[in-house]
């Protein structure tokens, strides 16, 4: 069910006082973590691969290895991101201790104290936290279910003094909007973006997990779409497709600034675990990864199919979200003047957890939705804890008619 | 023998593109690399315990951790750092992803650009990027055989417009000098910092690598010497105790700096590796530390005392040296007006690496010694290697002789 080490670095902290403050030992019900289910991982595979390694590996294993990557690796995921169409001859990989460290690093290298940081609204907030870090300023750009909102982001640019330093954004499957963007939206987003100056950020840790084979195409990344006008930084991670536990990510770039990035990476942490990279290199290179792909799909897709399901049956009707078509997370839209820290309150106190809607808002404000995500739910739970969550709801909008009554 | 991959990282700049120069494709004898020797590693003892891990224990090496560590690694830590007698009950441990990672995070938490960081000259060449990264102003202070050298450290304390804000130093088997502070020098050092503000890091990565029991207590360290008017974060590694492949370190510090530092690293990379996490923690729980460190001060005290003894036979009186107590280095003194930079290049011409003096001085210049490292050497190679590199070393004096005439 539920712990706190695994879920609070995805929290807002008044959630997370007030959570620590009324569910002291209490089990609760998590649609919070968004992390994959410990049942899910491939713990047998990995097994077979480290009792398959030779002693010479498994030395490396223990070693120092170059900053940029341990090389196998590093041909590995330039083989893997080539089959997904990205440029990989003419940018370089450089491999980091999560993709969150892949987003530290490039804001390192070219965010100064008050430059201006563009994101989506709602946010990763790990990204939101690392930009904050920095000093940025940051400006939320409001999504729709199809991507960025275009006139909001040319709006936005053009009523800014200075240039954007970077525009962040996670088009396939977002977290938390579980949206995906649909190729019109990312030809547009290049084009606002075109000849500005503005770097791209594109964060795809989940275009793995669509549910549809014949939905696969929409993940196509910007990164492949071969614009010379709009430089855009690719980063992955290995969290979704093998476990956040390894701590590895990566970014494609540009050689230019893969050459910085390596050495602000050096002074973060050297290298990034020799141990990790060779069993994720050889999950890679025997094949393994496909396999295990399909395996994690199905699962999802059952995941989400049971809360898709779930919500219609007890959510009252005010309540409305998009069916996402891979990922981790579905988005609900709370009723007009209902906050859903208010619910947050009311549902903790009946033993049901999530993330609050705020928490993805970079000014913390904007509060009318709230994230479940579906990732790391036993399956025979979703239903009871969704019949929960409606019966907070219905409570929260009661009260609230009384009030206005 | 020599790859790039490895021994790259603490490599002056320039000095590598020499290297690349000279030597391509050559198999070169180094005694560059500040890491340990694969054939070192706890390789069937790490086979054991992966082995050894409950299911739902490998479902954990997979999954996210809390950012300031594997509680049942933090609590393994508290236990040796105890035996040591740092003070574990009032401070608190964060986990890092290897000690340079502490080292940056303390850089972000207390640095601006501009702002004074002291370091001996020479010092940790990891530890001068950090700083240089983070653009802070760096003065060096001399060090002889007993440590730091506390006239030197008052007159630029007493010269400066405005007061450092760290003071960083590794006191134990020091890299690259090879010394180990006194117990004299470590108290007066701490009477020069007593209440001036100035944050000490204390850097500890080779104290269990003494090799000579009866000389143990020289690693005490100042954090444990229970003073309340100096600030004092210690940082410590499993780099040199188990594997820099780990990359897994540590910081000791107060409750207020944690809590800073805490926030920090979850911007940098959200935590470190369970998966490695786990691996540390049964090592120093099931008591598979201390008989592997009793392998290791045998092994590097043998390798010390060859290279030892090879210096005394083949080197030429005008170049000196201390002899180590513990740790990895001997840093060999020059004749005057000969450079280790001339040096270097003879050497490489000869087939035999090591690292330039002037790497390890912040305004890169000091050139006038040379660092060797033994614990990276097969035995066997170290008295060929050491007779090359005095044949080289005779060369640029004899020229410089005759330059001078």
């Amino acid at each position: 069910m539920y712990t706190f080490s695994n879920a609070v670095n995805s929290m807002h902290s008044e959630d997370i006082k007030l959570l620590m403050k009324m569910s002291s030992g209490k089990s609760l019900i998590s649609f919070a973590g968004g992390m994959p289910n410990n049942d899910l991982f491939p713990v047998k595979e990995i097994d077979d691969i480290y009792n398959s390694l030779s002693e010479n590996v498994k030395k490396l294993c223990f070693q120092y290895g170059p900053t940029s990557g341990y090389p196998p690796l590093v041909k590995s995921l330039q083989s893997y991101l080539q089959k997904k169409g990205l440029p990989v001859d003419t940018n370089k990989i450089l491999i980091t201790t999560g993709s969150l460290q892949a987003i530290s690093i490039i804001t390192q290298e070219f965010v100064n104290q008050g430059d201006i940081i563009l994101t989506e609204n709602p946010s990763f907030v790990g990204a939101l936290s690392v930009f904050e870090t920095y000093e940025a300023e940051i400006h939320g750009i409001p999504i729709d279910k199809d991507g960025i909102d275009i006139d909001a982001l040319k709006q936005k640019i053009a009523s800014l003094d200075k240039m954007p330093k970077l525009l962040y954004v996670t088009p396939n499957y977002h977290n938390p909007a579980g949206i995906i963007y649909t190729p019109e939206r990312k030809k547009a987003l290049l084009e606002v973006l075109s000849n500005t100056g503005i770097i791209l950020i594109e964060d795809d840790a989940y275009s793995d997990l669509y549910f549809r084979e014949e939905e696969k195409y929409l993940t196509k990344s910007m990164k492949s779409y071969g614009v010379s006008d709009v430089e855009i930084i690719y980063t992955g991670s290995f969290s979704k497709i093998l476990g956040p536990g390894f701590r590895l990510g990566y970014m494609l770039a540009s050689p230019e600034i893969f050459e910085k990035a390596e050495t602000v990476k050096q002074a973060l942490d050297a290298c990034t675990s020799n141990f990790m990279q060779i069993l994720a290199n050889e999950f890679l290179s025997q094949n393994k990864l496909q396999p295990y792909l399909k395996f994690l799909r199905k699962e999802y897709a059952e995941r989400k199919n049971i809360l898709q399901n779930s919500l219609k049956k007890y959510m009252p009707k005010e309540v409305t979200w998009n069916e996402p078509k891979g990922g981790f997370y579905i988005w609900l839209k709370l009723p007009e003047h209902i906050s859903s820290t208010e619910i947050f309150k009311e549902s903790v106190k009946k033993g049901v957890v999530f993330v609050t809607g705020r928490t993805f808002d970079p000014a913390s404000k904007k509060d009318d939705r709230l994230r479940l995500s579906f990732s790391n739910m036993p399956k025979d739970t979703i239903e009871k804890g969704v019949k929960i969550l409606a019966e907070a709801i219905k409570i929260v909008i009661d009260n609230s008619k009384i009030e206005i009554s």
